[in-house]
């Protein structure tokens, strides 16, 4: 096929607009010149407006995966007893971060493809009426479930004074996210998935409520002190070397969603999301997850009568179009098609008609054309 | 809709590849440097695999328009006699280049959507025995026709020793080329077409025989003067300041077909085209030409019972996508896509998804999904 074509269809790393690209490629400066604090200044409040949050949303340099365990790190100290939501791949990554740092957690397992209710977390904080803190994962990427944090959250509320933490990485910046009239208390996600940026940056907000917690907090930590990032962030710096390029593309990134405006972004999510669905019905292939409890930028199909690892080979080879497998037990029972951040309708329709094509080579029965002409229909009915 | 994303499916300028991209962004070096000369040693040999010729391609600064211009004031005097074959809009430049220039003109003027055939430009070489040279279109962009240049360069022999000289423009690169076997004296090309680069560039060959006739012709020219080109090249070098980062584009460019396999490279562009026309077929959309004489790089559609111009402005406005309409006397009467360069099958099969969309918003009553599962037929079948 076409070299230099790549069709990266996976929940992140996503690809990077154009735009972005050439932002990203601007001269070096210095970190601690005022063009770099003129760049911050500039990014602050593009990013509030993402997370909804009055607070500072903070940027550090590493992947999602750190700025999970910055949360942790900053509200929970060893002993605390905690909750765990475990829905996935992500919420079992935040349990063994709990778990490395000797906190004593709490996990509640969720069959993978379901989201939790707020019930079963609400009788976990009856059941255990000391936990400090729960941790929950707003769009579980492995399983392309999109957990209702914002109902969680006043249920536990109801219930309980713990903090309310959340996983937004493979969501925030494509799905609508009003952290403070929700009550989330810290909400973290990184750069790769719906910002349309490189892997390299995650970003962190706190409520006014769990910063008072994080400043009592006497555990040990140094890069992952979230109170320097405060300080220093309201001064329009950083404490240790910022990875500018990312921080130019990111200025980036947001004016684009500016343009677009954010209720449209998340519009244009949610479309790709009930185009892809429908496709995959027509086609009458199975979906892991229901209609309710799905992410507007992943989903996870699960094939009933052929081998989704052969299939995702053939998209790939035939096509250069990545698609992800299953994670853990679900490891070549299932693949994930992401549709978040730089991807319009025009590409899904583009992926979705791939996909017909290798479901053919791969020896799938179907009627060409009926995915993709289901999803025209969703389109044209929005 | 998502800013960032231009689907630019015109008959050029096309997308540029991204290590295309890349490697245009190189630092400037001196074009009279070492690494100039070695730049160009490397894109001599396989600039002439494309053309299909053992004759060194020359590489100027300038439009495809400066590239028919160079191949006119080169060839042919004031009143030598020539015949212009005019197939639509870029034939009739041919033509007016040559009245510019007070040559002797006979125009051969066949009805646009229509090849012109071997045995037509035969009578009229037996009718003008003085003919010194024939220009023709190889593609013509302005409707999507291929003419058949080695049958007619054939057919011309028989009859008198008239130059052949083809107007390349927008398919050398994306359809099979072999100038010397076929008898081609001149064929130009410009970068924006089937090469994958950015306009600013022409390319010109030149047989033995038009060598000959060049080095004879008295008329004055200075920058489009082949042979100072010619001597420059020898000696990997060129006359004036060449357009640098378009020759680190074309080197790149060069490298992706040479890495994908020329006769790949052609074998996609035609089955591009059959898919196209399969789609709009099943669409009940009539074609401008027939399978016959369509271009492997362009299609051109005349629909019967809706606005063109209306349609391309629906495809625009909701998905950025770029499709052209006709130009002098069938403006507003068709549309032309684009389908070369960097444009795989899995693109094609995103344009005619999203041109279906654009047809039913146009009021056009069709079933959707039928031209996709069409192309889709076409590309299971190849």
């Amino acid at each position: 096929m076409l070299p230099d074509q790549n069709l990266l269809r996976i929940p992140g790393p996503t690809p990077i607009p154009p735009s972005v690209k050439q932002a990203m490629s601007r001269p070096m400066i210095g970190h601690r010149d005022p063009e770099a604090a003129k760049l911050l200044q500039e990014i602050k409040p593009k990013l509030k407006k993402v997370f909804g949050t009055k607070e500072d949303v903070l940027p550090l340099a590493g992947s999602g995966t750190s700025g999970l365990e910055t949360a942790v790190v900053n509200t929970v100290q060893p002993d605390d007893e905690v909750l765990v939501v475990v829905t996935g791949s992500f919420g079992d990554r935040f349990d063994k971060i709990c778990e490395a740092h000797n906190i004593k957690t709490h996990r509640l397992d969720i069959p993978w493809g379901e989201a939790v209710t707020p019930k079963q977390v609400k009788q976990e904080l009856i059941k255990h009426p000391n936990i400090k803190a729960v941790f929950l994962t707003y769009c579980e990427t492995s399983t392309g479930v999109l957990n209702p944090i914002h109902e969680i959250a006043q249920a536990a509320k109801e219930q309980s004074d713990a903090l309310i933490i959340a996983d937004g990485v493979s969501c925030v910046g494509g799905v609508e996210t009003k952290m403070d009239d929700w009550g989330i208390d810290v909400l973290v996600t990184g750069s790769q998935k719906a910002m349309m940026l490189p892997a390299g940056l995650t970003f962190l907000a706190v409520s006014e409520r769990a910063w008072k917690v994080i400043e009592e907090n006497k555990r040990p930590r140094f890069y992952f002190d979230l109170r320097t990032y405060r300080d220093k962030l309201a001064d329009d710096s950083t404490p240790y070397t910022p990875a500018l390029s990312l921080l130019f593309g990111l200025n980036q990134a947001l004016n684009l969603m500016e343009e677009e405006g954010l209720d449209n972004v998340f519009k244009r999510h949610t479309l790709m999301k009930k185009m892809t669905r429908a496709a995959f019905k027509a086609l009458d292939i199975p979906l892991l997850t229901t209609d309710e409890s799905a992410s507007p930028t992943v989903t996870a199909v699960k094939p009933a009568d052929f081998d989704a690892d052969e299939f995702r080979k053939i998209a790939k080879e035939e096509f250069r179009l990545s698609l992800a497998g299953g994670q853990k037990h679900l490891k070549g029972e299932i693949f994930r098609v992401g549709h978040m951040g730089y991807c319009s309708p025009a590409d899904v329709l583009q992926f979705l008609s791939i996909i017909e094509i290798a479901l053919v080579k791969a020896g799938k029965d179907i009627e060409l054309g009926k995915g993709v002409q289901a999803a025209q229909t969703v389109y044209l009915n929005n």
